[in-house]
């Protein structure tokens, strides 16, 4: 299992691209993104909980229920989400790339990301389409991992290399972050594609079971996205013997998707709105996985620690305070927490209470950018990590006026 | 029912002071507030449902067992939270009021609000209480209501005026907020002192029954605190029958309890860290009540929302994710959402779809300091009301370095 370069281009068979066509007014940001697979692909997906979902989703669900696909399109700058006609505009979606590409309508995945509640043209997309299609190319992924960024500062791409019955396989992944983040049994926009052979089911079962423990375990806000999608294409073209069951094979593909993903996480909560750091909060002890994760995200989304983050403050009674409303089961005299960087680790709570520490060791150690969070809530053998981001000026400033 | 002045001193029989004893550094700043009843008063209180509690709730819960009180200690700058010796703590303070006053020490209330995590020193308030005692007066309600501020920016009080049988009773309350505001099933710091002749049972019934519309209802920053409490001491000077049963007189109560809660919810609300607007959001239209509570508290605390209000931009999209995020099972096409203040109203979404409308009034409405959300989710005869207040660069920078 190697990190790899190539992103969503880095498995066999898989072309992107990504133009500016104008949904957008800024001429120089992509807004649109198409990902095209050589070859049919096994196809899987999980959606946002939230019962406003995007028109996109909704009309997906229908397309990827045979668990096929060969193709990916998706715009940022409109969410295509409370609109009166939003399932007719991503169905002209699927037919513009289907036109263009000869792809049947219903194997395309169609994504929209950007300001919910204002009408999506199709005119800019139909306009677009030519050249987006010109431009595909093996080596297109960073121009498709650029187009579907929002709020994002950088585009996030992943790709690894794995073996699967003596042949090589790669998988690679993009996300988009980086507001109303907080998701429920589905996660924001990431597109993941791989060259490994694996029947529908079996995707859709690896994918499930990821995300409980990946980009579930996410906070940027604590807004779950009404547009939240992963979907994964899968076109076997490394022809490896098809994985039809939970085998070894299964378990190295689905380690493969989980280094892949635990990554996208992180890039995701590090560059939340505004984020100046990464969170990890690392849960150990707990008497169940549940309260591991209950504990975990918790403490991930208190403004208060969020905001005492940001000010390189070891105010560690916030994650006390954070864990003892998160309704886990726990007993607050036996939690143990310490924070921890490149600059070292330093206790700061221990069985419930205080510790005398170093403020200067401490305030070295918080003003890194990547901050582990320590916490012992017990003797437990279950433990959880959940990833998340400092709360800044720079949150509020792109927040109080997101849509102008 | 009438609005009067007096604060917690407005009802018979009721003394307050407020000291700077030097718990604090800054000798500007009271930190030591003693509100005493002439003679014993029924008492009922209600407590956070943080697992992590202050020593002086755990405390409380003991001393408040009889119903009974006849004075409220109170600190600001220590939570006297995660402290080893925090109950030892809080029971010195309690006997220290006895020795001054003559009151049984298990007669009084303590609280703590400030930091958590840091260790009480009981000296200071040792020093302060000659002082704190000499003080109390019938006048002494402000000082109270200011040497409980934390970070609040302003001091909080009301009272009102009522009729019980031909009797004038009159109540007044005291309230703390401002980070760290997210009640469940309890709340903030508040002091209530009236007049009014009531059984224990019933006033912890009134209160109980009161704070599931009002203070459970508001929320800051969607932290939970560790020290929230709400008392009430009716001490019977005002020589109505007592109250002991849910009669007309009981209901005259539960008006004036509520008349005055809401008041303190809105200030709260209003004056949470870092605020310049406060935001009312009325959800009605619901299947049942708490459809309606879940929905507008989802609404309230959204970060996102609250940073849109922050920029007076008319982001109905996110009210609309927030709802659809909340858990409440409502059906989105049916949602209609409108913005109102002193300058009126526009409707910006109806039947889950944005209708057009004026930037610019919309941006007229939402510049005032005074914000109603008002929301119907369809046909029910449900409503709830939930109290917040938008986001700002302030609160990151408050909590961002909240203990130097």
């Amino acid at each position: 299992m190697k990190l790899i370069s190539g992103g969503i281009c880095a498995a066999k068979g898989f072309k992107a691209s990504g133009v500016h066509c104008g949904i957008r007014k800024n001429r120089t940001k992509k807004d649109l993104a198409l990902i095209v697979s050589d070859v049919p692909a096994s196809a899987a997906a999980v959606y946002t909980t939230n019962l406003v979902k995007g028109a996109p989703l909704l009309l997906n669900m229908r397309n990827l229920s045979d668990g096929k696909a060969q193709a990916v399109i998706c715009n940022s700058g409109n969410a295509n989400t409370c609109n009166a006609n939003g399932i007719q505009i991503a169905k002209e979606m699927c037919e513009l790339v289907s036109k263009t590409t000869g792809i049947p309508a219903n194997d395309v995945v169609v994504a929209s990301t950007g300001v919910i509640g204002q009408p999506l043209d199709i005119t800019p997309i139909a306009n677009g389409m030519t050249q987006l299609v010109s431009e595909l190319s093996y080596e297109g992924g960073n121009d498709a991992a650029t187009a579907i960024m929002t709020t994002d500062t950088v585009s996030k791409e992943v790709a690894v290399e794995f073996e699967i019955g003596g042949k090589i396989c790669r998988m690679g992944g993009i996300a988009k972050g980086s507001g109303m983040i907080h998701p429920n049994m589905a996660t924001m926009l990431v597109f993941i594609t791989t060259d490994c052979a694996i029947a529908p089911d079996m995707l859709q079962k690896a994918l499930s079971g990821d995300i409980k423990n990946t980009f579930n375990m996410v906070s940027v806000d604590g807004d779950t996205s009404t547009n939240d999608m992963v979907t994964v294409l899968a076109n076997g073209m490394a022809g490896n013997e098809v994985i039809t069951e939970e085998n070894q094979d299964f378990t190295v593909f689905m380690k493969a998707l989980n280094t892949l993903t635990v990554n996208l996480c992180r890039m995701i909560a590090g560059d939340g709105e505004g984020a100046t750091k990464l969170l990890e909060c690392v849960v150990t002890g707990a008497e169940d996985e549940e309260t591991a994760k209950i504990c975990a995200k918790s403490v991930i989304c208190s403004s208060l620690l969020k905001a005492a983050m940001f000010g390189a403050d070891a105010n560690w009674g916030r994650v006390l305070c954070a864990i003892g409303y998160s309704g886990a089961s726990v007993d607050v005299t036996k939690i143990d927490v310490s924070f921890k960087s490149n600059k070292g680790e330093i206790t700061v709570c221990q069985n419930g209470a205080g510790v005398p520490f170093s403020e200067e060791k401490a305030m070295e150690i918080l003003l890194e950018t990547e901050i582990d969070i320590l916490i012992s809530v017990g003797d437990g053998e279950f433990s959880a990590t959940a990833w998340g981001c400092d709360l800044t000026y720079d949150y509020v400033k792109i927040n109080g006026d997101y849509r102008t």
